[in-house]
């Protein structure tokens, strides 16, 4: 089976460094050959973030919806996500991202907001029904030229905590079990 | 393989409903047999909670850190976890339960407080290096007589979420890849 | 000295119960005579939210960051401010509202995400330098038929704490005290 | 009118630099001679912590209570403030602490945890009825050197607030002005 990942970048100016950022973290993450990516940048959706309806946005939601593993990512503004992360955000219904593993990427200029990714925009997938397997990635934008390794160190937990949860996987309560 | 779980319940009054409550979700969640649980009812342990070294504690927090799951339920006091809950959680150094799969319960008298499991316990029990499998569970007081059909929309829920986050585990890079 | 006031409401859709609801918090709250408001439906400038740069957004900012009071209200949008209202809080530098007084306004279907105001879009307002004198207010959209009332409850706990502020700003240390 | 003002500090170690520091922030923010302050260091009073009912805190927090400005300071634990002051706060009613002026402090060890005051400690303070006027203040504590100049500046801050406030509270409706 070909897992269905994709990258959605809030960053209001387009091809940043936090699309380069969450391409890393991805290809770290999975094995080659297993996963087939979608990289939305939300800069090139801004002349229509608001209208209502729109088709194009409706795709760009429910292509989300439907991956197994969505990594959200956005540069650090006033401490947390940006307006444009939001506003696609704010299209789903309740639970509308229920059932998707979201991996939350905040870009910043210090460590002053390093607990953003983890107090801010983790609450706000798990809102809408996503599942974060671990703590919020917030990544130094002046650290580009040690990518790969900062990375590599936040692939690998994510990677561990994922064995850690389909270990309880194969204790759950089988689906056909009799309710109360 | 018998999964090691742990409740954790910081009402400092013992055996509260709160501690009902994470009972009937473990039961909910996983299959009988294949898995043993510890209840720590925090209440127990006030007069030592502060006591530093304290071999008592220090077991306490052990046999958490090395739970495969690990349920942490409280009365929300001021629209978050207890004191008492999170004196025992200052007691670990820093990730301190680095891949333990967690569930974060408060109850409540109403509705009011909602938010307090995912904005607050859970964000707490992630930056200890926890995995927060969805959002966190919050059950207000006065339903108890809906426990069990309360209870198990949220175990069917983490169940479905525990059972995504399986199959993305297997699409992962293999542990001995070669590191960038 | 006539006080300027703003309202900046964050509902993509215009004219809305939450401008509403802001109007009849500001009446409730001040002196008629004593200030001037300026109404910002961004409802109104979502063509223009992400241009960069732009004369009339510029304008628009100016206004708030010069205001004596704003009050930022928005719908709540999962559990949250709206992406329509931290776009426009995105375009300010850092520290863009400093000295500010600021009320958050959050309004919503029902109690489940009361802390909204308090836990997300204060903490964002006063990241940007502004001044929150008390708790977020959040309104109950069912509750048109009582708005009055209920926002006088509101209007009067904000009048008595900013008295209680104003009691202590008369001992503060001079301005002109020698810095250690 | 002489100010009342509390220092409550939630470190379980007595005598920290957390207290310094939050008894610094009070000299460079009030006029000497114009106010008293009362310190409670809750290391103290960890054995009586959870006693209930009990004289003692009950005296403690009814001081607190009646405070004009008590400053809430705590050592960062797990990103946030202390399990013992959580405890200390959690023997109040709801809205045990209205209209107290509140200014929370954390001191951590580099800046990873800076949006702990505004984000944790300040929306805790402030669901409990106090007042909290600017951010909090995260003090690095490899930083007591510079501790003068660095408090200084958080308490300039905090004056201009304060300043700002009190003009908003001389336009407010009067106090017995016809409710609707």
């Amino acid at each position: 089976m070909t897992l269905k990942v994709s990258i959605i970048v809030g960053n209001p100016k387009p091809k940043s460094r936090t699309l380069k950022v969450a391409e890393t973290l991805v290809e770290k993450l999975l094995e080659p050959g297993s996963y087939e990516t979608t990289v939305i940048d939300l800069a090139d959706h801004t002349d229509e973030i608001f209208a209502w309806p729109s088709e194009k946005m409706a795709a760009l939601n429910a292509g989300v919806a439907s991956s197994d593993l969505a990594v959200f990512a956005s540069p650090t503004y006033k401490a947390t996500y940006t307006g444009l992360l939001k506003a696609f955000l704010d299209r789903y219904p309740a639970n509308g991202l229920a059932g998707v593993t979201a991996i939350p990427v905040l870009t910043g200029a210090d460590l002053t907001h390093s607990m953003g990714p983890t107090v801010n925009l983790a609450p706000l997938l798990v809102e809408l029904g996503a599942i974060v397997p671990g703590r919020g990635f917030y990544f130094v934008a002046g650290q580009m030229d040690h990518l790969d390794q900062i990375v590599q160190g936040a692939a690998d937990e994510y990677a561990s905590n994922l064995r850690r949860l389909a270990g309880i996987a194969s204790s759950l309560q089988p689906i056909d079990h009799p309710r109360t």
